[in-house]
């Protein structure tokens, strides 16, 4: 199989408690494909402007990521994000956000993008996902994430590109304001009542957790004594939970097994993401790594039948 | 063995978007004690006034619950709370607080509150915590509850008391709050170093982190479509991992693999205690449910070996 992927392609100024960076490579489409390639090839759609470095692209070539339907807008600026931490990470301020060659952004999708088998739409507007989505009318399995902004200023397309998925990935927050629902379980079912069959909630530091119609799973995050920069992290996870499927489908069904176990390779991505700045721990690591870090994962949740009483 | 519980009895009035109760059994070494009479017996230790009734003393008995050294104190009130919550139950607004008897309280323990194995320190003033610690030198563990006032007006008592006991058990903010060291896991290994062997750092709705010298296990909350009450979660948590650990501690060590089934029957009885108000679910609760919740909690975390690549 393969996995496209559309969304932002950008420059990110982030500072945290741990440092700054001016100007790095960052956005959903990127973080995600970085991430997912590690499974399978990815094909990247997105904008970028004149501004867009040779070795930004090149960056993602070493890992095998196409870039080919990575659109140069002649006299446009690349998207560019500025924002800064508190000091125990959890909330953050946008500084600055200048969508640049975004504004006007329709997406064009080469014959080798359209023919992927997995889909994910990261967050953009809600109008271009279903565009995106209707591409690819064939794919086996498409996935969606999406902000606060797009419930609030366009729900209704939101809910017909929700409609219009297998899985949801969103955060825990934009799961209860998007169904009204305080009560995170009983929110994840009701999406599930429109038509995707995977929700999975993203919970920050304390993990995500996957409701199916039959399934409940629940999976901590990686304990790191140090997070450096918690940007991307969300779709860094959504690369590995959609790249390992992506990878492990094969001409099979969705089952639990298989979505705990992207659950475990998508956290594992997250937790090394967030270890440096933007992309620059994701870009050298290793299988062997993603594997270790997996096995750890299950040592931190299992407990053994003790009898109980 | 045997546990001693030093800590509130209350009277508490509670709103939640579920309903409200004016006046219900609760108080922190209530809800402890009820949670750990499924797996040992209980000495509670506390004040209570004139106007305890007999049914509340009554509820305790029936769970085998010893209430000799619960002291009426002539003249005096019961403790009391009335507190709000709100739509998500993640936010509460306390409304009223009568420390009635609680104000003067200076803990007498028996003999057989002496002689228990395993005590709890519920959250109460750290010097009385102190106290009752040297009360049982020979107890074979030890864990305290504490909150965040404690930390903003006592912090010194506190630290002395959490150097004299085995297990700490702490909000996530709280261990934050203590320590000045905005990561989780920083903020518990700087506690182990305190003295404890044992760092359980409760995550609300999230669930629960133990975290040892040698080991990090994490458990999520069991998930539950209608959270009725979340009061006395906490301590209905402390009541089974401690009631656990308690009943198989033996003449054993403390290893990792009690700790993490006892952090399992915690999360259970937690997860029991706030599907009704106050002490309502867990009086009528039953071992064969107990150890349901327990299988249930393995199978939504568990993950199969899946070849990673």
């Amino acid at each position: 199989m393969s996995i496209t992927v559309v969304g932002s392609i950008a420059y990110d100024a982030v500072k945290t408690p741990f440092g700054e960076r001016e100007r790095m490579l960052g956005g959903a489409a990127v973080h995600f494909a970085l991430a997912a390639s590690f499974f399978d090839r990815v094909h990247v759609v997105g904008p970028v402007g004149d501004d867009f470095g040779e070795a930004e692209l090149q960056a993602m070539r070493d890992r095998d990521v196409d870039v080919t339907d990575i659109e140069r807008v002649v006299g446009g600026k690349t998207f560019f994000w500025r924002g800064e931490y508190g000091w125990d990470l959890n909330s953050r301020e946008t500084l600055d956000t200048q969508l640049g060659v975004f504004e006007g952004f329709a997406p064009k999708l080469s014959s080798q993008s359209r023919s992927s088998d997995v889909l994910f739409l990261a967050n953009i507007q809600p109008d271009l996902q279903r565009e995106v989505r209707a591409q690819l009318p064939a794919a086996r399995f498409v996935a969606l994430d999406s902000m606060n902004l797009w419930i609030d200023i366009a729900r209704d397309s939101l809910i017909a590109a929700i409609e219009s998925v297998d899985c949801v990935i969103l955060n825990d927050a934009e799961l209860r304001q998007l169904t009204g629902k305080p009560n995170l379980f009983s929110a994840a079912r009701e999406v599930l009542t429109w038509g995707p069959r995977v929700i999975v909630a993203k919970q920050g530091e304390y993990g995500a957790a996957l409701v199916t119609a039959e399934c409940f799973f629940s999976l901590p995050a990686y304990p790191l004594e140090t997070v450096v920069d918690p940007t991307g992290a969300g779709d860094t996870f959504a690369g590995g939970f959609v790249g390992y499927i992506a990878a492990h489908l094969g001409g099979g069904e969705l089952s639990d097994e298989l979505l705990r176990a992207a659950m475990a390779h998508g956290t594992a991505l997250a937790s090394f993401n967030v270890e440096e700045f933007g992309t620059e721990r994701v870009v050298r690591l290793t299988d062997e790594e993603i594997a270790g870090r997996v096995a750890e994962l299950r040592e931190i949740t299992s407990f053994s039948g003790a009898p109980t009483l």
